[in-house]
Protein backbone atom coordinates (compact mmCIF):
# COMPACT_ATOMS: atom_id res chain seq x y z
CA UNK A 1 0.00 0.00 0.00
CA UNK A 2 1.09 3.15 -1.06
CA UNK A 3 2.68 5.58 2.05
CA UNK A 4 1.31 9.18 2.74
CA UNK A 5 3.62 10.78 5.37
CA UNK A 6 2.83 13.33 7.16
CA UNK A 7 5.48 15.77 8.36
CA UNK A 8 4.80 17.41 12.12
CA UNK A 9 6.75 19.94 14.61
CA UNK A 10 4.97 21.71 17.45
CA UNK A 11 2.67 24.61 16.77
CA UNK A 12 1.61 22.75 13.35
CA UNK A 13 -1.57 24.07 11.95
CA UNK A 14 -4.23 21.63 13.21
CA UNK A 15 -6.41 21.34 9.85
CA UNK A 16 -3.05 21.74 7.18
CA UNK A 17 -2.18 18.34 8.12
CA UNK A 18 -5.44 16.45 9.54
CA UNK A 19 -7.96 18.07 6.30
CA UNK A 20 -5.36 16.20 3.58
CA UNK A 21 -5.10 12.89 5.79
CA UNK A 22 -9.07 12.87 5.77
CA UNK A 23 -9.02 13.06 2.44
CA UNK A 24 -6.64 10.40 1.50
CA UNK A 25 -8.39 8.21 4.10
CA UNK A 26 -11.24 8.02 1.28
CA UNK A 27 -9.05 7.08 -2.09
CA UNK A 28 -10.02 4.21 -3.62
CA UNK A 29 -7.10 0.93 -3.06
CA UNK A 30 -6.21 3.34 -0.05
CA UNK A 31 -3.24 4.65 1.66
CA UNK A 32 -1.13 4.02 4.66
CA UNK A 33 -0.96 6.95 6.88
CA UNK A 34 1.37 7.96 9.30
CA UNK A 35 2.97 11.14 10.97
CA UNK A 36 6.33 11.61 11.40
CA UNK A 37 8.79 14.45 13.20
CA UNK A 38 12.52 14.60 13.06
CA UNK A 39 12.68 12.78 16.35
CA UNK A 40 9.23 11.18 16.54
CA UNK A 41 7.21 11.06 19.93
CA UNK A 42 4.50 13.46 20.58
CA UNK A 43 3.95 16.70 18.75
CA UNK A 44 1.51 19.60 19.43
CA UNK A 45 -0.33 21.78 17.31
CA UNK A 46 -0.95 24.93 17.65
CA UNK A 47 -4.50 24.49 18.53
CA UNK A 48 -2.93 21.82 21.17
CA UNK A 49 -4.01 18.82 19.46
CA UNK A 50 -1.23 16.07 21.22
CA UNK A 51 0.06 13.65 18.20
CA UNK A 52 2.00 10.57 18.15
CA UNK A 53 4.85 10.61 15.84
CA UNK A 54 7.13 8.07 14.10
CA UNK A 55 10.91 9.90 13.59
CA UNK A 56 12.11 10.71 10.47
CA UNK A 57 14.28 7.97 10.32
CA UNK A 58 11.71 5.07 9.89
CA UNK A 59 10.13 7.46 7.13
CA UNK A 60 9.51 5.08 3.84
CA UNK A 61 10.59 7.54 1.40
CA UNK A 62 8.85 6.20 -1.86
CA UNK A 63 5.71 7.61 -0.31
CA UNK A 64 4.09 10.96 -0.72
CA UNK A 65 5.07 13.69 1.78
CA UNK A 66 2.62 15.94 2.97
CA UNK A 67 4.07 19.55 4.39
CA UNK A 68 1.65 21.23 6.89
CA UNK A 69 2.21 25.19 8.26
CA UNK A 70 1.39 27.01 11.22
CA UNK A 71 3.09 28.98 13.66
CA UNK A 72 5.71 26.07 14.53
CA UNK A 73 7.16 26.98 10.74
CA UNK A 74 9.33 29.79 11.56
CA UNK A 75 12.02 28.65 14.26
CA UNK A 76 12.21 25.65 11.68
CA UNK A 77 13.48 27.67 9.15
CA UNK A 78 16.71 28.24 11.36
CA UNK A 79 17.06 24.80 12.07
CA UNK A 80 19.56 23.32 10.28
CA UNK A 81 19.35 19.84 11.14
CA UNK A 82 15.36 19.95 10.73
CA UNK A 83 16.00 21.58 7.18
CA UNK A 84 18.39 19.02 5.89
CA UNK A 85 16.21 16.15 6.89
CA UNK A 86 13.42 17.43 5.50
CA UNK A 87 14.94 18.51 2.18
CA UNK A 88 16.19 15.03 1.80
CA UNK A 89 12.86 13.97 2.24
CA UNK A 90 11.42 16.07 -0.21
CA UNK A 91 13.66 15.10 -3.06
CA UNK A 92 13.09 11.32 -2.48
CA UNK A 93 9.13 11.67 -2.74
CA UNK A 94 7.38 10.98 -5.71
CA UNK A 95 4.82 13.81 -4.88
CA UNK A 96 5.19 16.49 -2.09
CA UNK A 97 2.06 18.83 -0.58
CA UNK A 98 2.41 21.50 1.11
CA UNK A 99 0.08 23.66 2.87
CA UNK A 100 -0.05 27.03 4.25
CA UNK A 101 3.17 28.11 5.08
CA UNK A 102 4.31 25.04 4.76
CA UNK A 103 5.25 25.95 1.48
CA UNK A 104 7.69 28.55 3.36
CA UNK A 105 9.40 25.59 4.77
CA UNK A 106 10.07 23.85 1.02
CA UNK A 107 10.60 27.13 -0.51
CA UNK A 108 14.08 27.02 2.09
CA UNK A 109 15.25 23.83 1.01
CA UNK A 110 15.97 25.48 -2.33
CA UNK A 111 13.51 22.96 -4.00
CA UNK A 112 10.95 25.52 -5.52
CA UNK A 113 13.66 27.85 -6.66
CA UNK A 114 12.06 28.51 -10.85
CA UNK A 115 9.04 27.02 -10.16
CA UNK A 116 5.40 28.34 -8.99
CA UNK A 117 4.28 27.80 -5.67
CA UNK A 118 1.34 29.62 -3.52
CA UNK A 119 0.69 29.83 0.53
CA UNK A 120 -1.09 31.36 3.14
CA UNK A 121 -2.90 34.83 2.19
CA UNK A 122 -2.76 36.46 5.15
CA UNK A 123 1.09 35.74 5.83
CA UNK A 124 1.33 35.96 1.83
CA UNK A 125 4.62 39.07 2.15
CA UNK A 126 6.22 37.27 4.46
CA UNK A 127 6.01 33.80 2.89
CA UNK A 128 6.93 34.90 -0.32
CA UNK A 129 10.29 37.25 1.40
CA UNK A 130 11.35 33.44 1.46
CA UNK A 131 12.72 32.09 -1.53
CA UNK A 132 13.12 34.42 -3.53
CA UNK A 133 13.73 32.37 -6.40
CA UNK A 134 10.49 30.63 -6.28
CA UNK A 135 7.76 32.00 -9.14
CA UNK A 136 5.40 33.01 -5.73
CA UNK A 137 2.00 33.02 -7.11
CA UNK A 138 -0.91 35.38 -4.94
CA UNK A 139 -3.92 34.03 -6.65
CA UNK A 140 -4.48 30.79 -6.54
CA UNK A 141 -6.15 28.25 -4.48
CA UNK A 142 -3.36 25.66 -5.25
CA UNK A 143 -0.50 25.76 -7.24
CA UNK A 144 0.38 22.51 -8.81
CA UNK A 145 4.20 22.29 -10.90
CA UNK A 146 5.81 19.06 -11.56
CA UNK A 147 5.61 17.15 -8.41
CA UNK A 148 4.94 20.01 -6.16
CA UNK A 149 1.76 20.95 -4.77
CA UNK A 150 1.40 23.95 -2.54
CA UNK A 151 -1.96 25.15 -1.42
CA UNK A 152 -3.33 28.74 0.14
CA UNK A 153 -4.40 28.89 3.43
CA UNK A 154 -5.59 25.45 5.80
CA UNK A 155 -8.69 24.81 4.19
CA UNK A 156 -7.29 25.19 0.63
CA UNK A 157 -5.68 22.27 1.71
CA UNK A 158 -8.63 19.92 1.62
CA UNK A 159 -9.25 21.49 -2.26
CA UNK A 160 -5.81 20.80 -2.98
CA UNK A 161 -5.76 16.93 -1.52
CA UNK A 162 -8.81 16.10 -3.58
CA UNK A 163 -7.15 18.00 -6.74
CA UNK A 164 -4.07 15.37 -5.97
CA UNK A 165 -6.23 12.46 -5.99
CA UNK A 166 -8.20 14.07 -9.20
CA UNK A 167 -4.26 14.00 -10.81
CA UNK A 168 -3.74 10.50 -9.19
CA UNK A 169 -7.04 8.35 -9.41
CA UNK A 170 -8.92 10.38 -11.37
CA UNK A 171 -12.19 13.15 -11.18
CA UNK A 172 -14.50 10.01 -10.32
CA UNK A 173 -12.24 9.30 -6.98
CA UNK A 174 -11.95 12.99 -6.21
CA UNK A 175 -15.68 13.14 -6.32
CA UNK A 176 -16.60 10.21 -4.28
CA UNK A 177 -14.34 11.05 -1.44
CA UNK A 178 -15.46 14.92 -1.37
CA UNK A 179 -19.10 13.27 -1.70
CA UNK A 180 -18.14 10.61 1.80
CA UNK A 181 -17.03 13.72 3.60
CA UNK A 182 -19.49 15.42 2.59
CA UNK A 183 -17.14 18.39 1.49
CA UNK A 184 -18.36 21.40 -1.06
CA UNK A 185 -15.19 20.72 -3.26
CA UNK A 186 -13.41 24.17 -4.61
CA UNK A 187 -12.38 22.54 -7.40
CA UNK A 188 -11.07 24.84 -9.77
CA UNK A 189 -7.00 25.95 -8.55
CA UNK A 190 -7.37 29.93 -9.98
CA UNK A 191 -10.36 30.46 -8.17
CA UNK A 192 -9.03 32.04 -4.82
CA UNK A 193 -11.67 34.32 -3.11
CA UNK A 194 -9.20 34.88 -0.49
CA UNK A 195 -7.08 36.45 -2.52
CA UNK A 196 -8.23 39.99 -2.60
CA UNK A 197 -8.71 40.66 1.35
CA UNK B 1 -10.60 30.76 29.24
CA UNK B 2 -13.49 28.64 28.33
CA UNK B 3 -12.73 24.72 27.62
CA UNK B 4 -13.46 22.90 24.35
CA UNK B 5 -13.83 19.33 25.19
CA UNK B 6 -13.42 16.77 22.68
CA UNK B 7 -14.54 13.23 22.99
CA UNK B 8 -12.32 10.87 21.04
CA UNK B 9 -12.49 6.64 20.49
CA UNK B 10 -10.72 4.44 18.69
CA UNK B 11 -11.99 4.51 15.18
CA UNK B 12 -13.35 8.50 15.27
CA UNK B 13 -13.17 10.30 11.74
CA UNK B 14 -10.37 12.29 12.16
CA UNK B 15 -11.97 15.34 10.78
CA UNK B 16 -14.99 15.51 12.81
CA UNK B 17 -13.57 16.14 15.47
CA UNK B 18 -9.81 18.28 14.23
CA UNK B 19 -12.33 20.36 11.99
CA UNK B 20 -13.85 22.05 14.53
CA UNK B 21 -10.91 22.49 16.56
CA UNK B 22 -9.37 23.90 13.94
CA UNK B 23 -12.58 26.30 14.03
CA UNK B 24 -12.34 27.13 17.35
CA UNK B 25 -8.88 27.94 17.68
CA UNK B 26 -9.93 31.13 15.97
CA UNK B 27 -12.53 32.43 17.78
CA UNK B 28 -11.45 36.03 19.77
CA UNK B 29 -10.74 35.49 23.63
CA UNK B 30 -9.91 31.84 22.87
CA UNK B 31 -10.63 28.26 24.05
CA UNK B 32 -8.59 25.88 26.28
CA UNK B 33 -8.61 23.18 24.07
CA UNK B 34 -8.26 19.72 25.04
CA UNK B 35 -9.28 15.98 24.09
CA UNK B 36 -10.55 13.19 26.45
CA UNK B 37 -11.02 9.55 26.36
CA UNK B 38 -13.22 7.17 28.38
CA UNK B 39 -9.80 5.89 30.57
CA UNK B 40 -7.15 8.65 28.69
CA UNK B 41 -3.62 7.59 26.66
CA UNK B 42 -3.35 7.60 22.92
CA UNK B 43 -6.27 6.77 20.89
CA UNK B 44 -6.43 6.13 16.67
CA UNK B 45 -8.44 7.62 14.08
CA UNK B 46 -9.96 5.91 12.01
CA UNK B 47 -7.19 7.45 8.96
CA UNK B 48 -4.38 6.31 11.96
CA UNK B 49 -3.99 9.85 13.63
CA UNK B 50 -2.60 8.95 16.82
CA UNK B 51 -4.00 11.50 19.69
CA UNK B 52 -3.01 11.49 23.04
CA UNK B 53 -6.22 12.25 25.41
CA UNK B 54 -7.05 12.65 29.03
CA UNK B 55 -9.44 10.57 30.89
CA UNK B 56 -13.41 11.70 31.10
CA UNK B 57 -12.87 11.77 34.91
CA UNK B 58 -10.70 14.95 34.74
CA UNK B 59 -12.67 17.02 32.59
CA UNK B 60 -14.10 20.20 33.59
CA UNK B 61 -17.85 20.13 32.51
CA UNK B 62 -18.52 23.34 32.51
CA UNK B 63 -16.93 23.67 28.82
CA UNK B 64 -18.26 23.45 25.77
CA UNK B 65 -18.50 19.46 24.60
CA UNK B 66 -18.01 17.78 20.79
CA UNK B 67 -18.70 14.48 20.02
CA UNK B 68 -16.99 13.17 16.69
CA UNK B 69 -18.51 9.89 14.51
CA UNK B 70 -17.28 7.46 12.64
CA UNK B 71 -16.92 3.73 12.63
CA UNK B 72 -15.66 3.37 16.18
CA UNK B 73 -19.30 4.45 17.48
CA UNK B 74 -20.66 1.03 16.72
CA UNK B 75 -19.25 -0.47 19.68
CA UNK B 76 -19.45 2.17 21.56
CA UNK B 77 -23.45 1.92 21.72
CA UNK B 78 -23.57 -0.90 23.18
CA UNK B 79 -20.34 -0.05 25.85
CA UNK B 80 -22.73 0.59 28.67
CA UNK B 81 -19.50 2.39 30.78
CA UNK B 82 -19.14 4.67 28.02
CA UNK B 83 -22.49 5.80 27.74
CA UNK B 84 -23.20 6.34 31.16
CA UNK B 85 -20.42 8.64 31.23
CA UNK B 86 -21.00 10.01 28.16
CA UNK B 87 -24.51 11.08 28.88
CA UNK B 88 -23.55 12.39 32.76
CA UNK B 89 -20.84 14.67 30.46
CA UNK B 90 -23.63 15.86 28.04
CA UNK B 91 -26.33 16.68 30.60
CA UNK B 92 -23.55 18.84 32.32
CA UNK B 93 -22.20 20.56 29.36
CA UNK B 94 -23.64 23.86 28.46
CA UNK B 95 -23.30 23.19 24.85
CA UNK B 96 -22.97 19.60 22.58
CA UNK B 97 -21.84 19.70 19.02
CA UNK B 98 -22.19 16.67 17.26
CA UNK B 99 -20.20 15.58 13.80
CA UNK B 100 -21.44 13.29 11.57
CA UNK B 101 -22.68 9.90 13.41
CA UNK B 102 -21.76 11.57 16.73
CA UNK B 103 -25.26 12.61 16.89
CA UNK B 104 -26.28 8.52 17.46
CA UNK B 105 -24.04 8.62 20.20
CA UNK B 106 -25.90 11.46 21.57
CA UNK B 107 -29.36 10.34 20.88
CA UNK B 108 -28.59 7.02 22.43
CA UNK B 109 -28.18 8.37 25.83
CA UNK B 110 -31.44 9.80 25.59
CA UNK B 111 -30.83 13.44 25.35
CA UNK B 112 -32.11 14.02 22.20
CA UNK B 113 -35.44 12.68 22.59
CA UNK B 114 -38.20 14.87 21.67
CA UNK B 115 -35.45 17.42 19.76
CA UNK B 116 -34.73 17.75 16.56
CA UNK B 117 -31.04 16.37 14.90
CA UNK B 118 -29.33 15.26 12.03
CA UNK B 119 -26.58 12.90 11.11
CA UNK B 120 -24.45 11.66 8.50
CA UNK B 121 -26.38 11.49 4.78
CA UNK B 122 -24.87 8.52 3.44
CA UNK B 123 -25.52 6.46 7.12
CA UNK B 124 -28.89 8.19 7.61
CA UNK B 125 -31.12 5.09 7.59
CA UNK B 126 -28.94 3.65 10.24
CA UNK B 127 -28.26 6.77 12.28
CA UNK B 128 -31.64 7.50 12.41
CA UNK B 129 -32.70 3.89 13.63
CA UNK B 130 -30.84 4.63 16.71
CA UNK B 131 -32.94 7.08 19.14
CA UNK B 132 -36.79 6.33 17.79
CA UNK B 133 -37.77 9.68 19.68
CA UNK B 134 -35.77 11.61 17.90
CA UNK B 135 -37.06 14.26 15.44
CA UNK B 136 -34.50 13.30 12.72
CA UNK B 137 -33.78 16.20 9.88
CA UNK B 138 -32.83 14.38 6.51
CA UNK B 139 -31.99 18.02 5.02
CA UNK B 140 -29.90 20.05 7.19
CA UNK B 141 -26.50 20.95 6.74
CA UNK B 142 -26.44 21.17 10.78
CA UNK B 143 -29.26 21.93 12.87
CA UNK B 144 -29.56 23.24 16.61
CA UNK B 145 -32.47 22.60 19.39
CA UNK B 146 -31.58 24.13 22.85
CA UNK B 147 -28.00 23.54 23.93
CA UNK B 148 -27.63 20.85 20.84
CA UNK B 149 -25.83 21.09 17.46
CA UNK B 150 -25.99 18.49 15.39
CA UNK B 151 -23.60 17.98 11.93
CA UNK B 152 -24.51 16.28 8.95
CA UNK B 153 -21.21 14.23 7.10
CA UNK B 154 -17.64 15.13 7.96
CA UNK B 155 -17.12 18.52 6.84
CA UNK B 156 -20.12 19.77 7.83
CA UNK B 157 -19.04 19.76 11.70
CA UNK B 158 -16.88 22.90 10.04
CA UNK B 159 -19.96 24.93 9.29
CA UNK B 160 -21.79 23.69 12.38
CA UNK B 161 -19.18 25.15 14.56
CA UNK B 162 -19.31 28.55 12.66
CA UNK B 163 -22.66 28.56 13.32
CA UNK B 164 -21.98 27.82 16.83
CA UNK B 165 -18.99 31.04 17.30
CA UNK B 166 -21.43 33.45 15.21
CA UNK B 167 -24.46 32.22 17.62
CA UNK B 168 -21.89 32.91 20.85
CA UNK B 169 -19.63 35.72 19.38
CA UNK B 170 -21.34 37.25 16.60
CA UNK B 171 -21.55 36.86 12.90
CA UNK B 172 -18.33 39.35 12.26
CA UNK B 173 -16.62 36.72 14.65
CA UNK B 174 -17.52 33.54 12.97
CA UNK B 175 -16.71 35.18 9.63
CA UNK B 176 -13.39 36.85 10.68
CA UNK B 177 -12.45 32.36 11.97
CA UNK B 178 -13.45 31.73 7.98
CA UNK B 179 -11.18 34.06 6.43
CA UNK B 180 -7.95 33.15 8.67
CA UNK B 181 -8.40 29.68 7.86
CA UNK B 182 -9.39 30.26 4.24
CA UNK B 183 -12.68 28.05 4.35
CA UNK B 184 -15.64 29.29 2.37
CA UNK B 185 -18.40 28.66 5.01
CA UNK B 186 -21.71 27.17 4.23
CA UNK B 187 -23.81 29.48 6.29
CA UNK B 188 -27.23 28.37 5.70
CA UNK B 189 -28.03 25.11 7.99
CA UNK B 190 -30.86 23.96 6.02
CA UNK B 191 -29.04 24.26 3.06
CA UNK B 192 -27.82 20.36 2.21
CA UNK B 193 -26.55 19.46 -0.99
CA UNK B 194 -25.39 15.75 0.40
CA UNK B 195 -29.37 14.87 1.60
CA UNK B 196 -30.36 14.09 -1.95
CA UNK B 197 -27.06 11.73 -2.70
Amino acid sequence: MTKFNTVLFDGFETLDAFGPIEVMGHVPGGYEMNCFSLQGGTVESKQNVRTHTLPFAEMDTAGVLLIPGGIGVRPLLKDDEFMDQLRMLAEKAPHVLTVCTGSVLLAQTGLLNGRRATSNKMAFAWASSHGTEVDWIKQARWVQDGKYYTASGVSAGIDMTLGFVRDQHGLQAAEAAAGVIEYVWNQDADHDPFAVL
